[in-house]
């Protein structure tokens, strides 16, 4: 009997679990509130609802096999129902509960030893203000927070009014060396695969991921603390799926747990063509209660994010597409979105090359030349 | 703005194309009169309808700006018509006017001096039974043939009673070394890009193809004289597109084209996960007058089909499916047809390797191991 799986949201990342989900006997299912989503068109069924709406989430839910979600902020209370009623949800509502409220977030990598950045949970503004000395420090809003919104960097005393007058999470800056990813695949079994570590440059900015290498530059050592840091990270969640683990290296040379999104992550994206079973893949093995693929290399590569130009607004033209083009080893995803804005996430295009010097020349200049304008 | 792109047919090759599709800004409409084919849920806009009915593909063919086919039998008189006023249409309708008719094809390939085994054309068996002594030959059905259907293997005069009773090829049999096919793609300014060839294998019953080697081992002085056939095939049809040039190589090592399919083709699907820009990424860049991407191998790889278990015919369950799954370095596609009849192509699975040796035990070891049954 085909199965039948529902996305809630969709956004690229459902897009790209569209285009992998047509490898296997699967039925898709998607919810999102706007029916030109980039993921729209590319499954069986699509239904227009709001994916934080219990009614629809819960409506939604009865009509699949299994469910999955491209974004945490969704409604959990529905999915806490439907897991009851003895829906396959991947990740577990709880641990959505956890990953959505970045104050939750935080304790949880506490309560289970996980290294990370010293924090204190702030209320409000005023409370806030009291910890001036905490100062250079992140703060982070608890819910709502998505895609650098609900961030904010605190250098010193006179930002505090930029800091968030509701429950957050203020954590001292970490003097980064390196930022990483790891992701780790869990199936239903709970048998465990670990992709190569990225490593990754984020614009400053907008705090988007901008481009990363795979696999990361780390000594041996690191490796191996990297990934048994990732994988008490996602094991402890007592949860099947994809769990993207984003880490600091600070410049001693220590880990450091940032946060962790339980699903297809952008900071994967490479995996499509740069691996054997890509993160794509792989969630719908997990889903499909299939074995896990291999998370090996074919060869190395670099990725690069598309984002919409600053100044340009409406409906969207790639410049420098056809430039792009011409470069033998990019393989562009551009996701469908008819508007570009600034800071919005258009596209992405993957380089392999073995040449390190090569992947980080030919992503330089796809940055510069592929630009999505109004 | 985006185009707005058009397929004629909506199995597994069109599925293939949409999957591919989704990396570019395009708009997709599929004609099929099959609402639960392979390709019918990944496009923007399904129309059911016949390909072979003018009415059906005038109406659809006006919808869009960019047409093109996954199978040669649609209605040719239709696609004039609409290229006559002024669509773009890749192949071109007089390139299917000729492959579609494998007489004409035939005669196509006389016409411009392109090697291939001696023929006869036969209109009807009366005229059929006038030639045993041409025999051991294949009797090749003018119109209507695909997949192994109008194509009988006459060895010897008490077999031409299974011959034709319409008009028909009589082809000499070849004394085949090797089968190879090699695809040529062309772009609508006239540029060319040659994938390398590979070698396959049929099934001597079904005449289906069985599995595929990528690249054809060939010396160098056959590869340069199949790659010049090939260009000549492909460029007096004077039309974009892609072009897959199925060739024998003689026990002499004499190279015969035996046909040419102007579209993506089974011979192809390798090049999905093996090369730097697939057959189907490849027709979307030639449809939508992108620059040609690269034909270039990523990893040398082999490619099984799968079909239909003999008596087993209803509801597919894909046997093997989870030990085929667990091959580290194989990529898994289902086509999502709900039914399985002997022979029916169900899927494919590619697997790259630099070891031909294990290409070879992987395919053969997943032939056996995958098999769809009722």
């Amino acid at each position: 009997m085909i199965k039948k799986a529902g996305i809630l949201g969709g956004g690229q990342l459902g897009r790209m679990l569209l285009q992998a989900a047509a490898n296997y006997p699967v039925e898709t299912y998607v919810l999102e509130n706007d029916a030109e989503c980039p993921a729209a068109h590319l499954c069986h069924h699509f239904e227009l609802g709001d994916i934080r709406d219990f009614d629809a989430v819960y409506t939604f839910g009865k009509k699949v096999d299994v469910l999955t979600i491209e974004i945490e902020n969704v409604n959990v209370e529905a999915l806490e129902k439907l897991e009851a009623e003895g829906l396959k949800i991947i990740p577990r509502p709880s641990v959505l509960r956890t990953i959505k409220n970045k104050i939750l977030q935080k304790q949880y990598y506490q309560q289970h030893q996980i290294p990370g950045a010293p924090f204190i949970i702030t209320q409000n503004r005023e409370e806030l203000a009291q910890h001036a000395d905490f100062l250079p420090a992140v703060h982070k809003i608890g819910e709502g927070g998505y895609d650098g919104k609900g961030v904010q960097l605190l250098r010193e005393q006179a930002d505090i009014a930029k800091g968030f007058d509701a429950p957050a999470v203020l954590e001292k800056m970490v003097d980064i060396h390196k930022e990483i990813a790891q992701t780790v695949a869990i199936s239903e079994s709970g048998a465990t695969a670990l992709y190569p570590p990225v490593e990754m440059l984020f614009d400053p900015t907008l705090n988007l991921l901008d481009y990363q290498l795979c696999p990361a530059e780390l000594s041996t050592q690191t490796l191996y603390r990297v990934e048994a840091i990732a994988l008490t990270v996602a094991r402890n969640f007592k949860s099947p799926g994809l769990f993207a683990v984003e880490m600091f290296i600070d410049k001693n040379g220590d880990v450091q747990v940032n946060e962790t999104a339980p699903r297809v992550h952008n900071s994967g994206h490479h995996t499509i063509e740069a691996h054997y079973s890509s993160q794509f893949d792989m969630l719908w093995r997990i889903m499909l209660n299939y074995p896990l693929g291999s998370t090996d290399a074919i060869l190395p590569s670099i990725m690069v994010n598309i984002i919409g130009t600053d100044g340009h607004s409406g409906p969207v033209k790639y410049e420098g597409l056809e430039e792009v083009l011409k470069i033998e080893n990019a393989f562009i995803h551009l996701y469908g979105k008819k508007e570009t804005r600034p800071g919005r996430k258009m596209g992405h295009v993957t380089i392999l090359s073995n040449e390190k010097q090569e992947l980080l020349h030919q992503s330089n200049r796809i940055k510069h030349t592929l630009l999505p304008k109004a």
